[in-house]
């Protein structure tokens, strides 16, 4: 059922089609009040990633919400373009045009946005990183400190049950920072990670992408040309036409928290193999002794998820932050 | 469909519930020629599944292939007893009651059966391991020429599409010895891996039991009985009643080769991280510009295989070693 | 020869007896101006270490010299105290009465410190590591662009041709923090390392320890209690007393370029395996088509080092910061 | 001083000169039986190195000791050729003429001979092996019962105090076959280790080899005849002349067990990381809790040494085998 509480969030994100309208979904949510938003390379280069946050935010209204930009490569690793300029397009969030930013991106670095309004913070605040996850474990190593005032980490990233994107073990977000996501896995925080085992079925189907464009405004419309533009880039990729919205799952499961269920096992990621560096390895059958660290996703109800982005893509943005 | 040409075949074993299933239907297939049982720990300790080979042969009529003792530990790791005694019982064949062997065990060692059988042959022998490689990579070692005389190397192990039986990665028999996995992958022989992705679809259903129970012949009643005691197993460690039989799609797929449909793709072993060791990574996407080394299990035509089994439980066995 | 030209470093340390005697001989060293002091755990806690860096200055009479806080942990290993604390002490700096600092800590974090400062700076800027290389790994993650302002990186720290001081591998400081150590070595800075092939080298004997007591002015007198524990310390835990003066070579380089010989090779760091993590491995015969990346420490002119250190620690400080 | 008893041996080596000598010098040792000597890669290919323990073992007249071929790749890795012919020259023995073996290699695999060998005794056996570790692993992996029938294991390879010949870190035989070691080291048999940091000393300088050669008898002239070539190629790879009997120290150990000193440590093998692999990591500094598991060279009586070689080399072969 829909949350009432406001829940405090910092969207870490690397922009990206699927990333943008994770985004106009927390802005569009009424128990979602965003901190800010931090980019990091991913989908794109660090110098798109966060112009795109910025574009997005900005042609949807939220133009008092704040852009830090934060690590431009991963911590040890090679930046991986392949996949990621195949999917979203050479500047990251290729289809519709989709004006240049007014709002300027903030001086300060995502890191220490991240560490400043986390210490600077009465209430605990919730992690939404919808990308690799360098910036928060650069945090976690200037200051782990912060790891208390972490209410939850809603990541998208990895796969448990099913093959993954880049090759059988691996999804793309983990895999292009391995030591962060290491870091952050075991971080002691709460965690509920969003798997392809549930986003690769968090699909809009293109009659849903119809009924999205019917609504027919401003941003309904965008984001039915984004979904257009990832669809075909998916079919051209790997051989099969699908609109799986991976990151939007982290913010619908904060709308709606029956929407998404959630294994609770211990997990870990690998680093030290080359073959699998990125891939998360849980006890899924509870053979160990290691006590459960996170919330793996499990089955989402589609439906439900389709509605809620139908019907929050239409509403005007009201700030929060006010 | 069905196979006529006669396939001569090393069966290299750790019975093991499925493994002993797989032994029986490869000696009643009419195209498949057992040059030789070679034995491995995994399932149980290597002084029970050497003897429970023999043990199911002899109780089968089987008395002219001989059984071969092979490597007693894991290359390199410890073993792993846990799964191995939940699933199949102390002694590894848990269940009814099947006779001590009469036909003694082989003074050979299994690796010297193999090394040597295959230097002698003129013809390609295909390798039919259902437990961890360790036999088939020794010999590797030992006598890399052999490779020339390998037809085929059917394996039982790993998983690529879906989730492990060990943990979310990996399966039982290349996690028992991760180093054995690399270098029969590595090996450049051609590889057909039935994993669980389509192992855990070769199910025998509760009626299927009765079925075969029904033949009311001496093998197929104690097949029945070895699937009971299987399926009890695994609803005690996994929560759930199943009969999955692993090993006999390895002979299956020998008999009628339109069973199992394969992927051809490139993939190898993880052995450097202690978390993924023993896991297949596969480029099943095509990502990577690595030559495809091996066709893994995608598909499997549940029926035709339970059909395959009761039809061929109550053959009489015939020898094809005169 | 003495080098005339005024070298701007930034000191990163772990105070630590050693840290300690290199802080002191940089802030009397006439060509060096040291822009800031950032700390990081290692030899003691960072909550020692900051306090420790800031008794010593002041005790010094470098109050004009700031002091900045960094990372309190390793990026991904658990913190190791064993031979840190029986080297040093429970607090880092046993021995000797140093009164409290006077000068507080500056509240901006080490990392911000060292970014802020080459970005801001118009020439290139010399990086002094002696502790784990956390803070300066974090900083290149965050902030990759100023590795260009990077003149070199003189570090303390690893073994090439000798054995190590935590087993026969590995060196403390890069044992500490592996993943950092491995970022600094690929970071394409002119590196230059001061191992303990040749810092176990660079020994004060009983008889340098008195002719230092016997200068007489404060700062001596201290340094010579300071070398007094640090001498005990390793008797008890390596069974041999002795007072390598490990950190102070990293400055004592600067001050007379003809101090220590290097060897112009390619290394890296092993991160991989638990056994070998930290350790660097140098083509020391250059057997393989990898361009050299780092200066290993071969000789130093051990004489000439004591009598550097005599002579500067009787000078009185002059700021160069005005 | 000299040892009286039997030790009863099997040499298992790549010859290679210095593996020739060590040949030599068992045949030649009052107290030392050679039960067979088996081959390996390492120095040079298989085919040579068999080749080459026939020819001088006929040369020498001891055609009652029977060679066994064994492995002729590493367990994983692939073989290295570099420095093994850079060394050695082409076929693994440059220099003197010697002539083609009349006596054959023996059709059992080496491996075999190691297991049946060591069990048909009654009394415990000493392995020598001076090359990669493959033989004596492989028989461990087949037959792990036959470690208790090894008296000690007299190895040479490796490097713990000082820097290696491959790089900083890695010696030769192990780096040759690194998962082979990792087996030996942990097999809990009683381990010699000849580490490059002995056996680097271990040398001939140009007036030992001419006071060698003076000694006119035919072994002696062809062993300085040997090592002639064997400094040459040392020189020109390395750039300094030396004559390191790496491999004769092993055998001159078991002559007078007073020649080298050894320390007790705890060690095991890197393997999972590619820079180190192959590599020792000791517990030198006891700083864990591990029970030493080996027994590391540290000094050698280098005129003792040479003093042996050259007395033993004029000595008529007595074969013990009758």
């Amino acid at each position: 059922m829909e949350n009432k509480k406001i829940t405090k969030v910092i969207m870490d994100c690397d922009p990206g089609h699927d990333d943008a309208i994770a985004l106009l979904l927390a802005s569009r949510a009424d128990n979602i009040q965003i901190l800010g938003v931090t980019t990091v390379q991913g989908n794109s280069e660090i110098k798109y990633t966060a112009r795109n946050a910025r574009r997005v935010l900005d042609y949807a209204g939220v133009t008092d919400v704040e852009v830090y930009m934060g690590c431009p490569k991963p911590m040890m690793k090679e930046h991986y373009r392949l996949t990621g300029v195949a999917i979203h397009g050479e500047d990251g969030l290729g289809g519709p045009y989709i004006p240049d930013p007014i709002t300027p991106v903030k001086e300060k670095h995502a890191v220490n946005f991240i560490i400043d309004t986390l210490r600077a913070s009465d209430e605990k605040i919730t992690l939404v990183p919808t990308g690799p996850l360098t910036n928060i474990a650069t945090a976690f190593i200037m200051a782990p400190d912060i790891k208390e005032k972490v209410e939850r980490i809603i990541i998208m990233g990895g796969v448990v049950y099913t093959d993954g994107n880049v090759n059988s073990s691996n999804e793309f977000n983990l895999f292009l920072d391995p030591e962060a996501a290491k870091i952050v896995f075991n971080s002691g925080c709460d965690l509920y990670v969003n798997t392809l085992d549930v986003t690769m079925k968090a699909t809009f189907e293109k009659e849903d992408v119809e009924r999205l464009r019917a609504q027919e405004d401003k941003v309904s419309v965008i984001v039915a040309e984004l979904m257009d533009f990832f669809g075909n880039s998916h079919e051209e990729l790997f051989n099969f036409f699908t609109i799986p919205l991976h990151d939007p799952v982290c913010v619908a499961m904060l709308i709606d928290d029956s929407l998404v269920e959630y294994e609770h096992v211990w997990a870990d990621i690998s680093t030290k193999d080359e073959l699998t560096a990125g891939e998360i390895v849980a006890d899924i059958w509870h053979l160990t002794d290691k006590a459960p660290n996170c919330h793996i996703s499990r089955k989402i109800d589609r439906e439900k998820f389709v509605n809620m982005i139908c019907d929050h893509m239409k509403k005007p943005y009201k700030s929060k932050n006010a």
